[in-house]
C-alpha cells in the first residue's frame, strides 16, 4: 500500500465530533451577534496582495500566502529577476493575490468598495478561516477562524460597552469564567507623551504588554534594550504599577496625565465606558488594565482583551477601536470599533473545562436495522416517519449480521436502534433499544416517534 | 481619493442580504444531510500538491491555484529552470500546495488519512468553498461553494435511492421543481463494447452528454469528429434515442447490451435502484436517461443529475458511484457514492422565482430609539429585555435627531421601532411604531417583548 496521503503542515482535518464541538460554539457567537443586530457578510479567500500588503507590518507581509498567477507566470519579466537571490522581488511580479491574513483590512476593504450600499452606521459580524505562514507549534496553526463583530460609523463608546456585553452573553452562555481587560490607546500615548518619549509609543506598548509574562523587571529591561533612557522608564513606572478600583486608577491618571489633553480624552472615554457597563449586569468582571496595548498598530481609542478566569491560554477575545482604517483605502473619517473571538482557544478552554455538552447537536439519533428485501419497503416508512418528525434516522444500507448493524450503532454512538423484522412488522410494532441501558421496548409504530422523543435522545 | 479597492476577477463579497439567502439555502441543506445521518465534516484549504494535481484530468491541473512557498522559494533550485518557458517546470518547484478543486478529493484523502478513525459505511457532509483558476464569466466564479454528501463503504444501491430522497426532499423544501435524471456508467461502458468502441467511451459518453444542447446530428458530427466511425455510430444511434418508461427503456436495453455482462450488470443496478424508489413517495420525477454521461472520469455506477423545472440553468446537482477513489490514494476495494449541490445556481433559480422568504431569518427586527443619556439605563434595560427574549435588537448608538434614527430604521427595513422618551418612561410604558403600515401602540414595557413576537416579526 502506497504512503498514507497527509496535509500540509499547519492545517487540520476536522472531523464530525469537532466539527459538532465547533459548530456548537460557532453558533453561540453568531446567535449572539445576531441578537444584538449584527449582519453577516462573507469576503473572498484571496485578495489582490495590493489590498493586504502593508496592513500588517514587515512580519506580516512575510505571513501572507501568496498566490501563484496562472497561465505563463514567467512571461514579460525582465530576466534579472531571474535570479535565486530575487525571490522577494520575483514574487511581486508573479504573484498578485494572497489569502486573507485576518478579517479586518478585508472588511476596511469592503467598506469602502460598497460604501454606496451600506447604512451607518453598519454592524457586521464575518466567521471566516484566515491562513498565516507562520511557523506551526502548539495552538498555532496556518490555518484558523476567526469570529468578527465590527461597528463602523459611530464614535458612540455605547458600541464599545455593547460588544463587551456579546462577550459577557457568548462566554456565559459557553459556561467559560472569563474577565474583560480594557484599556484606551490614548492614555498609553499619553503616558509615552508624559514621558517624553512620544515616538517610542510603540516600544513602550509592545513593552509594556508583557508584563504579565516577563514582570515589571523584564519590561524595564526591555524597554532599555529598545533605547528608552533609563530617566524615561523611572517617569512611566508609577503608571505601570497602577493599582486598586478603575475608578481609583482614573481619578489617579488624571494628576498624572494632566497636562496631555489627549490623555484627559482618553481617561473620559474610560469613565463613559465604564458607566454604560455600570447601567446593567455583566457575569464577567471588568477591569482597567494599563498594561493592556494589544500588538497591532490601529487601534487609536479603547483596547479590550478577554481572559479565561481558570485555564492559562493567553487571550481568548480581543480587539479594540480604530479611527483610521478605511483612511488606508482612502476613505477618511469613518471611525470603527469590534471584537474578535479566538474559536481554536476557546476550543481548547472548553474542550480543558469538560464544558462540551455530551451531545453536542446533530448526530443520529436512531437506527433502523436492516433485515432485507422483505421488510425493506416498511423499514423505508419507518425510516421516512422518524425523519418527517425531525429525528435524524439511518436506515442500515446492507441486510449484514445483526451483530455487524447492532457494532456499528455502538461505534458510532448512536443511542437508539429500531428492531422491526417480519413478525413486529406484522403486528404493527417494532422493538426499541436504547443502547446506553439496553433496555428493549415494545412500541406501537404510530408511537414510534414521540416514544423516541420521549427518551431524550433527539 | 484613492482609486476604490477591489477585489480579484472571478470572487465575490456576499452582503447580509445575500447571506441571509445563501444560508437559508446552506440551512436547509444542512438540516436535511443530518436528517438522514450525515455527519459534518471539513477539510483544509490548502492540499498538497501530490493530493490535487493528476485526479481532474489535465484541464483540471491547470485550473488549480497553487501556493508560492514561503521564505525564499527560489534557494537551490536548478538555474535552468529560472527561464521565461519554464514556467509549468517551475512552478512545481516553488509550489507545493494548493487550493481545492472540488470537494471529492479531499473527502478521498480524509478517509484513507482517517480510516482508521472511521467507522464504515461513513456518511459525511461537507460544505465549503472550492477555487478554480477559470475564465470567470456569468455565473461561473473562481470561489464558490459546493455542498457534498457521500456514503463510503457500502455497495448497497439503498445508498443511491437515499440520496435520491435527500435531493427530493432539499428542493421540496426549498420549493423548487426538480427533475432527477439517472444512469449507469455500466450501461454506457457496455453501449460502448457493444457497438466495438471500447477504447472510445469517453468520447462517446462526452459526445453523448452533449445531446440537448446540440441535437442528435450534432451528436453524430461531435462523434465522427473525436475518430469514431460512422459504422459505430450507426450501431450506437437506437441506444441513444431509445424512449418510452424507463421499465420500457430498460427492458429494450437488456435486448440491445445481452452480450455484455457488464451492461446486464449496470441494468440489474437501475432495476434494483428504481425499485427502492417506488416503495415511497417521491415529489420529483426521477427519469432515466442514457445520454447522461457527466465529464468526470470517476464514476463507475450511478450517475445523477438534477434539474430545474422551471428554470434553463443546467443542473444544479449530480453525483454518482465511484468504486475507485479512495484507489489512487492506496486503499482499495472502498465503493463511495455522493451528491453534490450547487449552491450558486441554485441561488439563482430561487432569486428567478422569487422563492427566497421576505425575511429570510436572523436581520434585526427592532430599534430602540437613543433619548440621550437621561433615558440610557431604561433604554438599556429595554434593549436587554428584547434580546433575552431571543428579538434582535439594537439600540442606536448616538442620541442624534429623531428623523436620522427613523431613517436608519427604513433604509435598514428594521420592522419594528420602540420609542421611550421619558413621559413614556415615567409612565411605564414604550410606544411601538410598526414600520410597515406606520401603526403605533402605547405597550406596558412588562408587555413589550410578547407584543412584538405576536406583531409576527421575529
Amino acid at each position: 500500500m502506497a504512503q498514507k496521503p497527509s496535509i500540509p503542515r499547519g492545517t487540520r482535518d476536522f472531523s464530525p465530533v469537532e466539527m459538532l464541538r465547533r459548530n456548537y460554539i460557532f453558533d453561540i457567537i453568531r446567535k449572539t451577534f445576531s441578537i444584538f443586530g449584527y449582519l453577516p457578510i462573507e469576503t473572498p479567500a484571496m485578495e489582490n496582495l495590493s489590498t493586504l500588503l502593508g496592513k500588517y507590518g514587515e512580519e506580516g507581509d512575510r505571513l501572507i500566502f501568496r498566490i501563484l498567477n496562472s497561465g505563463n507566470f514567467l512571461a514579460d519579466l525582465p530576466s534579472s529577476l531571474l535570479a535565486p537571490g530575487e525571490a522577494n522581488a520575483l514574487s511581486q511580479k508573479i504573484c498578485e493575490k494572497g489569502l486573507r491574513y485576518d478579517l479586518t483590512v478585508p472588511f476596511a476593504r469592503y467598506v469602502v468598495q460598497h460604501r454606496d450600499e451600506i447604512t451607518f452606521p453598519f454592524r457586521r459580524y464575518q466567521i471566516q478561516p484566515v491562513w498565516r505562514a507562520d511557523k506551526p507549534q502548539k495552538g498555532r496553526y496556518r490555518e484558523f477562524f476567526q469570529c468578527d463583530a465590527d461597528v463602523i460609523g459611530s464614535d458612540s463608546l455605547l458600541n464599545e460597552a455593547e460588544l463587551i456585553k456579546i462577550v459577557d452573553r457568548v462566554f456565559r452562555e459557553l459556561k467559560i469564567g472569563v474577565t474583560v481587560k480594557v484599556n484606551n490607546r490614548k492614555i498609553l500615548a499619553a503616558i509615552a507623551e508624559t514621558a517624553g518619549a512620544v515616538d517610542k509609543i510603540t516600544d513602550i506598548t509592545v513593552s509594556i504588554d508583557k508584563l504579565d509574562k516577563i514582570g515589571s523587571d523584564g519590561v524595564r529591561e526591555e524597554l532599555l534594550q529598545r533605547g528608552i533612557s533609563a530617566e524615561v522608564i523611572d517617569r512611566l513606572d508609577p503608571v505601570i504599577n497602577l493599582s486598586g478600583s478603575t475608578a481609583s486608577k482614573l481619578k489617579e491618571l488624571k494628576v498624572v496625565l494632566s497636562g496631555s489633553s489627549e490623555g484627559m480624552k482618553g481617561i473620559a472615554e474610560m469613565e463613559e465606558l465604564f458607566r454604560c457597563l455600570g447601567m446593567e449586569p455583566l457575569q464577567a468582571a471588568v477591569d482597567l488594565d494599563l498594561s493592556l496595548a494589544r500588538g497591532l498598530n490601529y487601534y487609536t481609542g479603547t483596547i479590550i482583551e478577554v481572559r479565561a478566569n481558570d485555564v492559562a491560554i493567553g487571550s481568548i477575545c480581543g480587539g479594540g477601536r480604530y479611527d483610521d482604517l478605511t483612511g488606508i483605502f482612502g476613505l477618511q473619517g469613518v471611525s470603527g470599533v469590534g471584537i474578535s473571538f479566538g474559536a481554536d482557544r476557546i476550543y481548547d478552554v472548553m474542550l480543558q473545562l469538560g464544558l462540551f455538552p455530551e451531545q453536542t447537536g446533530s448526530a443520529t439519533v436512531a437506527l433502523v436495522i436492516n433485515f432485507g428485501d422483505e421488510e425493506l419497503p416498511q423499514l423505508m416508512n419507518i425510516t421516512r416517519t422518524l425523519r418527517e418528525a425531525g429525528i435524524a434516522t439511518e436506515l442500515y444500507p446492507d441486510s449484514v449480521k445483526l451483530k455487524k448493524q447492532f457494532a456499528y450503532a455502538d461505534t458510532r454512538n448512536i443511542p437508539v436502534v429500531i428492531i422491526a423484522g417480519s413478525n413486529e412488522i406484522s403486528a404493527g410494532q417494532a422493538t426499541v433499544k436504547n443502547m446506553k441501558t439496553g433496555a428493549q421496548t415494545t412500541v406501537h409504530l404510530s408511537d414510534l416517534p414521540s416514544f423516541i422523543a420521549g427518551t431524550g435522545n433527539s
